[in-house]
């Protein structure tokens, strides 16, 4: 189940990862390279919604550790995404309500690597992450995750508010972290729950807000403008751990 | 009050750096090393409770930026430290009951960095840091502090069990995070109050622990160990801030 984070350089090797059915978190391709070979591989990233970067030269040579990419890198994951069925099974195994982590873009791999850490000790069902705009599992992830990656399921999805339209079907309610909300002490987070967590910089975006059932601040005394976005995850899963345990 | 973090290389510089008085939080000195300007160097640093480190050549060769360090490389605070004193003015001023942070040797500057913002957030009246094994206020840890640096003062000292000892006459008591404590919620965190956080790896220290007068634990779940230190940091900071809110 478990790999290496490693890049795939050249037409060959990078048509023979996606055959055997690697994850492959990014492509990218030489622009204006059209030829019968690359084809073949934008078909199969295609196939396995894998994102392609279409960039020049210059950078896939910055990119190369061979300086044999032949107009093509692959970044294979380090490790196996679950899908987000495997993080609800989990939470019917154990026979609790439904408490998800989802991550609208989180861009440091050490802030990811935290949160899934968190997710696991707060006892969180799993993680779901974009797969745009955001880091994917690699090493850095794992090795941050201390550990918490072998436990906790971590899926990755095209589009965070649609995966939140379909697991409101499943019963679950949507809390974001965002300013302004009414302040997390006062929601009744008890029931089965979907927590989104917004980018570092930008915060949750409009459209995945706009989802959300409710809006959570965290109580803010200081001078600067935001917590770090691991800790914010952090303060907030803790606040649901004690109305869970305490009862609202 | 501010300056950028840099290393100061050659004997000259270097004696100079200490006689301006600007903060230097580590001496390299080449092992061995024992004439008159190296012994001035020596004596000054002990003036300022610098630790001096002593190394080899090719240590010194590796740290060194110009090639030219003379058997002395000093790295100088990115920032200025500030007192206990003036932590303990500041919760005066405000009016508040002192609500600290002690990190008893955070080694990670992006965790210090994370801490300090979260500091910052949850009205706390500064930070305290041992000089020896721990993270300095580099420009790494600036930056991860977000800005909350210029409004969180931050103080080094020798000894955090000393140091609490000290404060424990200011009627201040003190909270550890470790396992095996009673829950943080049964702990009542709302008089004056320090927080003592543990290293990354070994968490509080025996001695550091001895002081303290309660233990509080976070509630986990998973399959892990601990939180990262900055995350559990916030969650326990928050607690804290909870309690003063609605009143324990």
């Amino acid at each position: 189940m478990r790999y290496e984070e490693y890049t795939i350089e050249g037409r060959n090797a990078v048509t023979e990862a996606f055959r055997s059915g690697k994850t492959i978190d990014k492509l990218y391709v030489l622009d204006g390279c059209h030829d019968g070979a690359v084809n073949t591989i934008k078909t199969l990233a295609r196939k396995q919604d894998t994102i392609v970067n279409y960039v020049n030269k210059e950078r896939l040579d910055q990119m190369s550790a061979t300086g044999k990419h032949q107009g093509v890198i692959a970044q294979a994951a380090a490790y196996d995404y679950a899908e987000v069925e495997d993080i609800l099974q989990a939470a019917r195994d154990k026979n609790e309500p439904p408490f998800i982590f989802l991550l609208d873009e989180i861009e440091d791999p050490h802030n990811l690597g935290a949160i899934i850490r968190t997710a696991n000790l707060c006892g969180a069902h799993g993680v779901i992450i974009p797969k745009r705009r955001a880091a994917g599992l690699t090493a850095t992830v794992v090795k941050a995750s201390a550990g918490a990656i072998n436990y906790t399921p971590v899926a990755k999805v095209n589009n965070i508010a649609k995966t939140i339209e379909e697991l409101k079907k499943e019963g679950i309610w949507f809390v974001c972290a965002d300013m302004g909300g009414e302040v997390m002490y006062r929601h009744n987070l008890t029931g089965p729950i979907g927590l989104v967590i917004g980018n570092e910089g930008n915060g949750v975006s409009r459209l995945v807000k706009e989802k959300c059932d409710y809006v959570a601040s965290i109580p803010m005394k200081g001078d600067i403008d935001s917590l770090n976005a691991s800790v914010a995850a952090g303060v907030l899963a803790y606040e649901i751990v004690r109305q869970r345990l305490q009862g609202n």
